[in-house]
């Protein structure tokens, strides 16, 4: 119960900041408006930090990435029986962290019409370049480069090691980022993704759902990468 | 005594470099003008983080924000004893750091004509869109997702954490702060309004009162929902 | 076969994290075309704190660099017998760490045109001003700073010292890298140089061999006189 | 004599990073020109940083600054019989810093004509507005902040503190250097100033000896008050 407690708040705070950043820069009228990639790996990056911090407060592994949480599992560095609430209190933290960036911004998303680009971009990733084979290549190196570094930090929950976490996921976006957004996390694409969809918001666009699987499946193939070469080399 | 101290001196290090930041990039001839919101919320999270550092030394727990004292005291997480003089620390040293600017910047307000924006927005905070039912709310999250997670870091006074709490206070600005500027304290907004009212300011414009209780109630409302949460929780 | 191993896998790191970087500033359709100085010099410092990090579990130094390597064994910081294992994981893990860049921005480079200026600069520095004096002194200047400084940081691997490290590359690129773009470190510049000549990137230009020299010999050049200078003083 | 060649070493690194910093932004074909006040103040904020590392090494106490040393001397938190060689120490190293930062720009010095601005801001802080009583009364002011905060901080050249001094000056710099450039430090400014007088840099303008007093009586008294504040209250 812990563990599905941790990583739900954990990932609520993720997002909320995560999301709300990508509402700042993106919304009319509002005070981020225009910022570019350095603000926003920071933001994402840091993001991770709280979220990292919150989640070990309450007795999880600051996963919030299902990623992590089945990479790690498959080769031996998580038990199995504990992703089923891991995977839930991701998806499901990633969701409410979704609605609180909804709510928070509401005037702002009045304020922004539909036909000044799709709000989608907020919650979820898209590619700079339409590829489905290299858009998942890219979700694969990039997630693999994350999570075999983060296999190399050490116990990364504790002291000041989430916010060396938070300038990894900063520094993976500034490097890697540029082609898909850097997802990086199914939880952190999807639940939002679902979100937009199916909560009130204005001005809303299509979900580009056609896209959705490789925020989801990259992520995975690259975390099973990270923990197998890990497993092989240690 | 101790608690009055340091959360005085706190609380004017933390306007003084908060505050100063924004007269940095307002006013006319200043080197740091026209500085984007990575700048702003940067500095505002370092301004708390040596805050901090400096009440910690002085006795206090460096709350250095009236919805923290009372967020915390409200739950038991802090003695009710305590609460005045903290508050009166955090707002007398919040009005001291406020003049602090004004005389720093002197020959800049001068150079900085009433008609070209009212300089209230250094000291205080305001909307990017009026609508007080949701800037209430959006103080009451921005301010909730601070303190809850301030909640989970462990004693913040130490060693390094307050730089880590000066992170958290960027990325809330960087997320949620586009919307009514991330007052997130009631001392950080009243009391600079105040001097800026009170004192002479060349060139000065109104104070804006009428949207003044919402970064005095919002962040109390947040600092609340934070502790209660974290209450039930743990 | 640890130092190799090590070696190998954090030059990987930091320059898949690094070229990566400048991939996502030059080339069309990136999310981070456009970002300037602080960006790339961030990105780069952040992409030498993980690099020593994974370096550092995999039972190296975490030198990443045959300037640190040379300069330190030359003066009894290091033993030769472990230089060769270094330097190969060095230049071979920057090859393929070039390489998986050039794979993670296929598409882009297809996008971006020749005669849009040459992409080499996306893998090896460049002089802004040609004079092979100057620029050879410039990065002998910078490499001296950087190795002194770091030799005085204690052991760089552990506890959140890498973090430091990055810092440390980030300012000295800050202030020194303006005239040559801080190769700081041969393998850093050779081998993506020779993955740019050797692999097929899309419009590629000439890889400036005539060079190439600079950024091999200017860097070993400083670590020399840093190991030296440490040498005679403590 | 450890004190002398810990602050000269210091000072050295902090002038080679800070100074050129200030020439990658102004000279004409730097790779960093143009670059804001975020990238100046950090650079200046993450050279202390690594002076303060340096001089830690070799056994001085990191001030690097005239004003800290005659400051904490002046009420008992340091013994008068160092402040000569610290002082020594620290003009001294200033002067090879900047020394170093011409040689390192020298063909960029060449490609700057002097009818493009007076290139002294390189070496030396002038003000925004001049006005020599509010210009001595902003440095006194910035310094009082710097110092009282530094002061407790506690023993800051040990573990990650350096890093914390750094954020400190950088913030500093957000806040309070956009009226005079923030020199805070007699030596920071005095001896740059000199080097720039006395050795050949290509098209350089007058040295602006009229304002010098200023860096370096403001930043004194602004150290004076500091410590005497502190003793009274400790």
């Amino acid at each position: 119960m812990s563990g599905f407690l941790g990583e739900f708040l954990g990932t609520m705070i993720l997002i909320v900041l995560g999301v709300g950043c990508g509402a700042g820069i993106s919304l009319n009228k509002a005070y981020a408006k225009g910022q570019g990639w350095l603000f926003v790996t920071l933001a994402w990056g840091m993001a991770v930090t709280f979220g990292v911090y919150v989640a070990g407060q309450f007795g999880s592994q600051g996963h919030l990435n299902p990623a992590v949480t089945i990479g790690f599992a498959a080769f031996g560095f998580f038990p199995w029986s504990q992703v089923m609430p891991y995977l839930l209190g991701q998806f499901a933290g990633a969701f409410v962290g979704a609605a609180l960036v909804i709510l928070h911004y509401y005037p702002h998303f009045k304020e922004t019409k539909a036909d000044e680009g799709n709000s989608v971009g907020i919650f979820a990733t898209g590619p700079a370049i339409n590829s489905p084979f290299f858009n998942f290549l890219s979700e694969t190196i990039a997630t693999f480069v994350f999570i075999f570094t983060l296999l190399n930090l050490g116990n990364f929950t504790q002291g000041l090691k989430p916010l060396i976490v938070g300038f990894l996921i900063m520094v993976v976006g500034q490097a890697l980022g540029s082609t898909t957004g850097f997802a990086l996390n199914p939880a952190r694409d999807f639940s939002p993704r679902l979100a937009y969809a199916i909560l009130p918001v204005p001005n809303k666009g299509g979900a580009n759902w056609a896209y959705a699987w490789v925020p989801v499946l990259g992520p995975i193939a690259g975390g099973l990468l990270a923990s197998g070469l890990q497993f092989l080399l240690k």
